[in-house]
């Protein structure tokens, strides 16, 4: 601490942008600063002690500080769940954790030589994962809604949030894409097609900047293309399926400013994320035109280490490759190590410390480092009907049989199974505790729906386990009522029996009661026996079967989708969800979701997406349907749509016009039916000459369009260079001339086809 | 035909070397013979009738000789089987084939310009596919043989009859890697392990050129790699997974001097194998040093129109990737008019052609271009027992509990089941009809092995269906035996209700005996319920129960282990099967077979295999074990080995070292019991400190050795560069400095495990 720069501080012009003032402070910082900045080492919610209102920091934090000289990043302060083991009883509250807040930005600025202020990093996979959070649907279920605007109004609401109690970065899945079902983070996922997710993704950032916070979208890259779904394993893809499949969500996330990006756990083809360069500066800087930090998922860089065999090794490895923080790593506390080994340069140390300060510079944290006290609003789901929103248009409608849906008078009602009555497995995995009346079940909502109905509840069946008691009661119940709704599924919920890995993943115990989420990988996806049983006895009992499937991946339904008169999907829909779903069965809300991923038949059918190669028939087994039991894109709906004039605005087109303004399909869409709805009309290509494989069909365009009973509107889905370009085998992005063929679709129905032809 | 060049035969001078001549032909030649030469589009078996003992060529012959200016190649001649509809009563028998080859010969020579001799192709997938071919083990059992010597021997045999018969080149799988069992084509490849593959194409090859053949190894490459398991579907990996999995059976080819390759249906990451130029020239010629002929598979250059909607495109793109060949396709006929368009060059037919021409002058046809009658042996299996070798080394024992094997004594035994005593369920797909008494069935060999016992046959079960009565009568005959061997299994039998794709691959029909197979993908991998009704009804009534599982893929067989007394796996072994597994349950043989795959436990626990990246848990699931139910290189015996004195030649080497010697592995083995028998040591390696992800551990080495009861024998296995070489970042294959982990196992049993430091 010779040099003492706090009276130099043209850091703090603000009339210098964010990269100047990055250089000046970067100049002025010493090695063992520098490396400060990147590490991330401290479980924020392990720093404090909380006895009764009083909270108070703990050794390991002040030390830290001073290893550190100043903090660079701090993870996880705010989190809240059965992992951190902060609750209502002992975690942070409202002011508890503005004020906390305020303490630390506070200590790391007095104890930081140059007064460099702290960053938040906070969890928010659908919702922040503190006390209070305001939750949204889990991204499957976002991804059903084929509606980003949707999405970037509920980040909006969780960024306010965020940024109120001081968060600065949101970590945010929205980049891992559902390609194999038994992967238990599937529920993470926007769905199995690119443009679908990379729309999505695009559009929770929007909201959660407009928020007032920044953005780390994770994972990157290509967690969901897992060896036989088993989470973080190795995605063994080429790079031409990494870049029409895995990346487009990132291209999604740059085009909409993200500051940041979480390396992800997994390898491809051999390189680990956070040790390939290729991936994290070749084409994530240099050629998508990231210009942010780059974050190591949890321990991920000491996850090196069984390639390596050496910790320093890997740090500079992960460095050099372009990971600029750490994430509770060992590792990143041995950077000044890895320079002077000579593992790297100190050079590439500042490199990666300038991208932290730009980020703090412009987030603002230099000039407004502290958050007000007593102005965090309550975020109630009344007040903030975005959550429900989007679980209203996030469910979808499977079957229908003889109109069985809506049900608008019922004299007597059975609500039934595991997933009718139970908070957490409505909510998904990475969820704080809630207060138990911020949540309507389903069982709820049709209580609330169906005021002059007699409801009966009968659970009938755990998750895995039932009785001979359990069922009798549901057989019982169900012979007394009009209609039984059956409410079968899965669980991310870790309030029961769960312990965990060192990063929070849960791990896998007897006793567990969850059987989905994040470690939660399964091999048969099959709605479990014990649930299976209770449907059977239900179904042999009642006049008429409503099911509803809440879950948080795709799940054998076959018997199911028979058997039932009516049948629901509903990927976790967060707090509102029972009310979502009640509205739905009542027909209140008229059901618009689709199926953003395809519902294999069988386990021996994966992988199963709609979006697969023309060089080959997928599915085509021997003993098995060549299709999936529904496919992407499929979802019904309570009125009927009918489209006219459908057609190309030109049909030849020259590669120039394609990048100036490209081509709209255009079309009239008509409410024919006598019930508000929301269509989804989606446009396909098959590009038919080129000069690499293609895929049968791609989605490239969609849109979602209200009408009213008898409505009709003129739409149009514009298509350019991007929807048509492919990487040839250069892996240049290029539009090749020739025919495509271009088909608009909705619920998995082609309504229109036609060619376009791209000339050069 | 204005240049009479008969005068100048300079290229016939032997004195030249191959490459010379074939570069003298070539200037003489007019583009119309060249790319007659390149063309191989007729189907060998339609061009004759045969009446009686009188054999005619038809039309088209000859209007494709004139079409040709000649004719580079024909293929299938000889072939028999359902798809061809040749058989003993239309077919070429014996010297008929030979006469038949002799007039084609004679009248190509006298209608080419240039007098060049057709070569002639014929499939040889484990045999001559052609009426009296010798037949062997399909490739999965030559595979649990681990012994490659053996093999050899089997393929000179081949060899010879093949040449006897006028054939030039073999066409024979051989690179096919099973990392998916749901893929019919399983049968064909030599298992899940690179190193045993390569190896064992070594030796297939050298075996063929023994015999005095060349030989068309197929298919290339990643054909294993299916997406799904379905048949020619997209191999999605990367280049490192392809050069770690799929290309050293390729290298080893090369390494046996293999002259021709067949490019694979598939395409890899985007690029179609056909139109791969990376692949088919850049790799395999530039960086394996591969100097033969690049042939195409059937139909395979005009399924490339899929991508490019253009057959003369496709023609172009397939010739400037490195396709020397076509076959069958319409394409390569059109070569001309793809020069003429511009979209290649002669000079880019003349080095086709060259290669044709080249390897017509190194396999001899130009000074021998016919074949001697009379002279053709009868291959009976007694005079040649190769194959029956073969099938007693490639039985593998799962289970043997309480050494209920050998059966030494029986008074008498019950055989049923479906695969018992049916010939081509035997025989594995691609097999030409056969005469009955060539075969030997389990029913028949278990008849012949135990003389002096009653033997009952009761069928019980066909593949996929049983009745009352069938069952009845099995229970019924089980109840009176002492022991009952249940023969279950696949079959890919063509001999039942086939038809077929225009490429010969059987095609999904209703009423199809065969479930395995080139076509018969299949999405459940379980024996089926049919046959387990009769397992389980034998079962019930049985006092001692010896299955026998005779499949061409690994089934799910986790029942039938748990509840038999004994367990064999037989891999379709060939005609001689059923005597080598009879002689087996006697303990006349004594069993040998290591499992060349792993066997799963569940469908959806794929994929299984056991050299899975360290990057992550291979089957790491909540509801499943984690653990195939076999793992590769299992397989037990009647007697037992120990080892002794293991130990590394040294601990430390340099990779100069290494270049020049390697190091081996030695140790003592000793026949412990008190029988006959072969052990199987195996040396895996674990490479602790790398650039890239390695695997948990991979085969580099195994020997098999035989034992007299009691006897020892000192032996060694040597590890050099290529086995401890990986592929850096760059694709440079490297051995990188630091920690290798050496195991030797046999029987996925650890026998001994050591350090090897490798420095610079």
């Amino acid at each position: 601490m010779n040099r003492n720069s706090s009276e130099n501080r043209s850091w703090m012009d603000t009339g210098k942008s964010a990269g100047e003032r990055a250089d000046l402070l970067l100049a002025e910082m010493t090695l063992k600063e520098k490396a400060g900045q990147l590490n991330q080492k401290l479980y924020g919610f392990r720093i404090y002690d909380r006895k009764g209102d009083t909270v108070t920091l703990k050794d390991e934090f002040y030390k830290e500080v001073e290893n550190c000289g100043g903090l660079g990043a701090l993870y996880g302060l705010y989190r809240s769940d059965p992992w951190s083991e902060r609750d209502y009883e002992n975690g942070l509250c409202g002011e508890m954790a503005i004020k906390l807040y305020n303490e630390i930005q506070k200590y790391v600025m007095e104890h930081s030589r140059l007064h460099i202020p702290v960053m938040m990093s906070s969890e928010c996979p659908h919702g922040h994962q503190a006390l209070d959070g305001y939750l949204l649907p889990v991204n499957l279920a976002a991804g059903a809604t084929f509606h980003p605007e949707l999405l970037r109004k509920a980040y909006r609401v969780c960024g306010s949030q965020l940024k109120g109690m001081g968060a600065h970065l949101a970590l945010c899945s929205m980049l891992d894409m559902l390609r194999d079902p038994r992967w238990g983070r599937s529920e993470e996922c926007y769905g199995e097609d690119p443009f679908l997710s990379s729309n999505l993704a695009a559009a929770a950032i929007t909201g959660l900047h407009e928020g007032g916070v920044q953005v780390v979208a994770k994972h990157f890259a290509a967690q969901g293309e897992s060896t036989g779904g088993v989470n973080a394993s190795a995605a063994r893809i080429g790079e031409h399926e990494l870049r029409e499949i895995h990346l487009p969500a990132m291209q999604g996330a740059v085009k909409a400013g993200v500051r940041g990006v979480m390396a992800a756990y997994n390898e491809i083809d051999g390189i680990y994320c956070h040790a390939n360069r290729k991936l994290l500066t070749e084409l994530l800087r240099n050629e998508f035109g990231f210009d942010g930090i780059v974050m190591a998922d949890a321990l991920a860089i000491d996850q090196l280490d069984k390639m390596t065999g050496d910790g320093t090794v890997s740090a500079g490895l992960a460095l050099r490759a372009g990971v600029d923080v750490g994430l509770l790593d060992e590792a990143y506390s041995h950077l000044e190590e890895a320079v002077g080994k000579g593992l790297i340069t100190e050079d590439e140390i500042n490199q990666a410390v300038r991208r932290v300060l730009k980020l703090k510079f412009e987030a603002g944290i230099f000039e407004h480092p502290f958050v007000e006290e007593n102005m965090l609003p309550e975020f109630s789901y009344e007040e903030y009907p975005e959550s429900l929103n989007l679980a209203r248009e996030s469910v979808i409608l499977l079957k229908n049989r003889e109109n069985s849906l809506p049900l608008e008078n019922a004299g007597s009602i059975l609500v039934t199974g595991p997933n009718a009555d139970d908070i957490y497995s409505q909510l998904g995995d990475y969820t704080p505790p809630v207060r138990e009346n911020s949540v309507t079940t389903v069982y709820q909502g049709i209580h609330k729906q169906y005021p002059e109905a007699e409801i009966l509840f009968a659970k009938g069946s755990d998750l895995t386990e039932t009785t001979e008691e359990m069922l009798l009661e549901a057989e019982e119940k169900a012979e007394k009522c009009d209609v039984s709704v059956v409410v079968l599924g899965s669980s991310s919920s870790r309030f029961t029996a769960a312990d965990f890995d060192a990063n929070g993943a849960a791990r896998l115990s007897d006793h567990l009661y969850m059987d989905c989420g994040e470690g939660m990988d399964r091999s048969e996806l099959n709605i479990p026996e014990a649930q299976m049983r209770l449907f059977r006895a239900v179904r042999a009992k009642s006049k008429k079967v409503i099911t509803v499937v809440i879950a948080g991946r795709p799940m054998i339904i076959n018997e199911v989708e028979k058997e039932s008169d009516a049948l629901l999907l509903s990927f976790y829909p967060g707090p509102c969800g029972g009310q979502a779903i009640a509205e739905i069965l009542r027909g209140i809300v008229n059901p618009s979701g689709r199926l953003p991923v395809s519902l294999p038949r069988a386990n021996g059918q994966l992988p199963v997406y709609y979006n697969y190669k023309s060089s080959y028939q997928a599915m085509h087994y021997l003993d098995e349907k060549q299709s999936p039991l529904f496919s992407f894109g499929y979802g019904l709906d309570y009125t009927e749509y009918t489209y006219t004039g459908v057609k190309l605005e030109k049909k030849e087109i020259t590669e120039e016009q394609l990048h100036k303004t490209g081509v709209e399909l255009q079309f009239k869409v008509k409410n024919a039916g006598d019930r508000e709805g929301f269509c989804v009309p989606q446009l396909y290509i098959t590009d038919l000459q080129a000069s690499v494989v293609r895929r049968v069909r791609e989605l490239k365009g969609f849109t979602k369009i209200r009408l009213k009973p008898g409505e009709e509107k003129e739409a149009g889905i514009r298509i350019a260079f991007d929807e048509l370009a492919l990487y040839n085998c250069d892996m240049n992005k290029v539009v090749e001339p020739g025919m495509f063929r271009i088909v608009l679709m909705d619920q998995d129905r082609e309504l229109w086809q036609g060619e376009l032809k791209v000339t050069e």
